[in-house]
């Protein structure tokens, strides 16, 4: 888990306590960084402290300062080590008759207990100095000292947190915090989003509004929790984000409205999902696709990380077809090329039978990717220097093979994967091919994708509908209902709605969503063609939204960036899990806390319901963890 | 209810509709002038208007400027006023023939249309200026414009909203928002809030961690709603606080921790209470009541708007039996004096039986507050001139009665009201007194309470615990369990417990609490003796806490303030519902969504839930709303 940390860590750096402490140095050390960027924070106002621990220097020297910290480390009792969210610093333990209180006090304090010292900043004996160490010229000579709470003994050691597993983390979630990743994680958090509101409030004249998160079902919430209210039957949804709030607002005439949003998602069980999670939410009036690029593309780059390097502008802009058919997904990972291939023609006249099949059917096609430096990692198909291995090989004719190596511009040790079959499915499957051979390269040290790169792009020009899964006959919207057609479209929308693309964009880094909105439908006569006759909606849930846009609306465009996914793609933390303080784990449930938890019956009796325990033959059905009953 | 704005609008200004609109521009320029104070946003960035309406001055002479406004007013279709969030503007429609297509478009779009358009800014012809408007020296001489929304008849005019019943606003709120009032309360949160953030992240260091709310139930939260999980009979609560939250993060070594938190509690029908509500939620380290205290003073000068005047600090404190003593609550408002006073030993011996019988009890207590001039709004008891008017007044000696005179510094016209009773009973009647004669004075135009001044004052030394209303035997928090006990009184947990002070701190904001907070208790051992031993509560449900304070809790305190309350005070709006962008009716209805709602039996399924629906015999008994069964 350390190495994705380690290739951002920049600066070397030494402390007494090895190599963990290293690490705790060097990202204290970072986030020290982080906080003076922006603006110099009194960090000792309205405490005990004189200082923190971290920021003492050669300039402190002869001064009285009161300290507040954990005790990092203790070696013979001559010296601690004390840290704090700032940095560690050196303690000399005083070793003369009349101190015996003190070092009393402090040698017998056990691991991370907290303690306040008082003394004088000295510098280090000549030769004993770590230049490596932020604190590394000074120590302080201990006067006073309090134990402020001595420590248990602790469930396992601070430093060695990190190679626990992810479920002791959680279910200590507290001491978790102490780490440094965890620690350099959330105030980075908190200083982008900061950065965020100084943008949007400060220098664009944004409104942050709250809105409601009890809120009504919207058509088709089938992923939003309930909340039963003191009226028999009826209940609250948790919205799955402010959408229908923020369009009122433009009606309402707020014009800029921004809000770190919180929002919900009941998705059962899924990795690296979060039944709570936040989003940037943003909606502007009398906008279009290319003023919500612009004001995002500012929004990054002002509340970028400065140790991260500057952001780019503008970003770069792919269709959605174009997407599809060079990466095979509309979230593409730019980092590195490998981009799909058509290269049907090639084998317009093959011999092969699956591509001759596919190539017969109207949507055929044959796509291909070229690996470079494949055949290190991947049983080879084709390979350059005309090594055929493949069972279809005695197949190709050579001038197939040749037109194949020519088009791919394929190298020795390359390896090239085609497919056949429908556009879609065949770019789909090698565009999952693509990241797949990425990772195995990468395993083999192949260095694709720089972890220090990030890789902006907007995807645009997405279908406003797709069929439904379960009914393809029907359409259903391919985002929400809200999103406009493009305007260039319009005129398909009574005859040919599946081919009408829409105002939709997406932003994508480094592979990964980050954000997604659109101009939205300000016409209360085409929404309710689209949701009543296109999409077979129940409009009633939504005739608020729709007597609104009949009220005045102002044309208006929006979007939401999600923080979670955001900010750990920024600190390359493994998971978004580790951006949060409390995260749930992927079944929902919070391990230090142990909730969702059973209530009694009679505390659900104001809400009007009961639980309907499932019977012995539905659970083994139906669920992987059985229910444990109450005892009743 | 405009009557209550009014008094705070310090800036005459006229524009050519009348009253009403005057009210808009004033506020509207109220607005401009928050926004300026602070920074100077790029209202126009991203988007097609080149200005807002409400900026263009004489500076702007003969620039080409594009608006986008709703049409607010049109006048022989000579002239429009447009208007946005910034302001009014008047626009000249275009007579002359070429411009027919223009003039069709301005004059056939009604009233709140959504409009744009381009021309030049020019000079009102002399004489024509409105110096009281503040874009009243230019006209806009139209080239083009575009009907980007027409707007159908309205349910009312937006002018009158106000006037309109609040349910009506509500159920519009959309149309609502459009109103000075609400545009201005809704932008003034916005900015107090993002000051106060500065002051916390960019001045003081504290990080904003977003904290759960999809959480397990505390001890007694009987308040709290209740969300079904997938796994059966196991439920999620909103919480009240983050207030679990926010002490782990303080042992997670966070050190400063803010959150502008969403808190959640189901009271039923209350009025002027919300469901859900928002509270500045700050914890700190190491910290005691004092740096609590000068945190909060400066936070408020900081984010204080300029034009309500400046806040003084620090504000003054008083502890709890003196606001009782004083005041008969623990909200004094201190913004007028009437202040009780004890008048015991004036009726020492007096014939009077119900004071006789009160002073006759242990605790037994006189008690008086003398309203001056109060012989204008009461039936009077005591007159300075000893027209005694009180069937009593036979029964009370001439000394008693020249005692009470002098002792009240009464004076012609003043009225002393006083009771008889043990200490608390007879200062919280009177409290109550205090504050309805204050009502009644100023509805007969006598001047008590300033609305231009904000009298802050902070509560302090609370008892630690109360006699549980039910079972007066048993002791239960006077506010939450994790308070620590004053110092000075810790020697009597042990022994009287009911007599230990707590470190809590509330404050008060002219006679309304809108902050409260405590240091809290960081060892283990206290904690659970407090609540297994003291409070019988079950610990289960914390034992996550206790085991937290047992690793190296350091110590920390904090504070939360309520903002719908606070940004209610300082807008002077008559309910926090105006501060709020779509606030739930006293019943927790969204009148606009017709949120909560009855949902399909099948979407309940996933949650193991149904509903009981309530027998008549229990509608008729519980519920002033029967409710509706849905077909089934």
């Amino acid at each position: 888990m350390f190495s994705r940390w380690l290739p951002g860590l920049n600066r070397g750096l030494a402390t007494p306590t090895g190599r963990i402490a290293q690490l705790v140095g060097r990202s204290l050390s970072r986030s020290l960084q982080l906080s003076s960027r922006w603006s110099v924070p009194e960090l000792s106002s309205f405490v005990a402290r004189t200082n923190t621990c971290g920021e003492l220097r050669s300039s402190h020297l002869g001064q009285e300062v009161t300290l507040c910290g954990w005790i990092q480390y203790r070696r013979q009792n001559i010296f601690l080590v004390l840290r704090d969210f700032q940095g560690l610093v050196q303690v000399l333990i005083p070793q003369d008759e009349s101190a015996a209180s003190v070092k009393k006090i402090l040698c017998d304090a056990p691991m991370e207990s907290v303690v306040q010292v008082s003394g004088t900043v000295v510098s280090r004996p000549p030769g004993q100095e770590n230049p490596k160490m932020p604190t590394g010229d000074i120590e302080i000579k201990v006067k006073t000292a309090e134990l402020l709470n001595p420590c248990k003994k602790l469930p396992f050691e601070i430093k060695d947190f990190m190679k626990k597993t992810e479920a002791l983390r959680l279910q200590y979630r507290y001491l978790d915090l102490r780490s440094f990743q965890m620690q350099y994680n959330l105030r980075l958090r908190s200083q982008m989003v900061m950065k965020m509101r100084e943008y949007l409030c400060n220098l664009h004249g944004f409104v942050d509004v709250e809105t409601p998160t009890l809120f009504k079902r919207t058509p088709g919430g089938a992923k939003e929790f309930v909340i039963p209210s003191r009226e028999p039957g009826k209940f609250y949804s948790l919205p799955q984000s402010p959408q229908q709030f923020k369009q009122l607002l433009m009606v309402g005439g707020l014009d800029r409205y921004f809000q770190v949003a919180r929002c919900y998602r009941d998705e059962g069980s899924r990795p690296d999902r979060q039944p709570e999670f936040t989003q940037i939410d943003i909606e502007m009036s009398f906008v279009d696709q290319t003023g919500i690029r612009s004001l995002i593309e500012g929004l990054l780059q002002y509340s970028w990380p400065s140790d991260k390097g500057p952001v780019g502008v503008p970003f770069p802009s792919m269709t959605f077809a174009e997407a599809l058919a060079s990466y095979g997904t509309d979230k593409p990972d730019t980092r590195f090329g490998m981009k799909i291939v058509d290269i049907s023609d090639v084998f317009r006249n093959t011999e092969v039978g699956f591509l001759q099949d596919a190539l017969s059917k109207p949507q055929g096609t044959v796509k291909a990717i070229r690996i470079p430096e494949g055949a290190e990692v991947l049983p080879v198909f084709l390979k350059a220097n005309r090594n055929w291995n493949s069972p279809v090989a005695k197949l190709v004719m050579e001038e197939q093979g040749l037109g194949l190596i020519r088009r791919m511009e394929n190298q020795e040790e390359d390896v090239v994967l085609l497919t056949a079959g429908e556009h879609k499915r065949a770019c789909s499957l090698l565009g999952k091919l693509r990241l797949e051979c990425a990772d195995l390269l990468e395993a083999r040290g192949v260095l694709l994708r720089d972890p220090a790169l990030f890789s902006f792009l907007w995807v645009v020009d997405f279908p406003l509908f797709l069929p439904k899964e379960e009914k393809p006959g029907e359409l259903e919207s391919a985002h929400h209902p809200f999103t406009a057609p493009h305007p260039s479209d319009i005129h398909l929308l009574h005859t040919e709605p599946e081919k009408v693309r829409s105002q939709h964009y997406d932003l994508v880094l480094n592979g990964s969503e980050v954000g997604g909105g659109s101009i939205r439908i300000h016409d209360a006569q085409l929404q309710r063609y689209i949701l009543e006759t296109l999409l077979k909606e129940d409009v009633k849930l939504l005739s608020h939204l729709l007597q609104a846009l009949d009220y005045g609306a102002p044309p208006h465009g929006g979007i939401a960036l999600g923080l979670d996914r955001l900010v750990c793609l920024v600190t390359g933390a493994p998971s978004i899990r580790d951006v949060i303080a409390f995260p749930k784990s992927f079944r929902g449930q919070d391990l230090m806390s142990d909730a969702p938890d059973f209530i009694p019956p009679e505390d659900l009796k104001p809400y009007h319901i009961q639980v309907s325990w499932p019977t012995d033959a539905e659970t083994e059905k139906n669920s992987l963890n059985p229910p444990h009953h109450p005892e009743s």
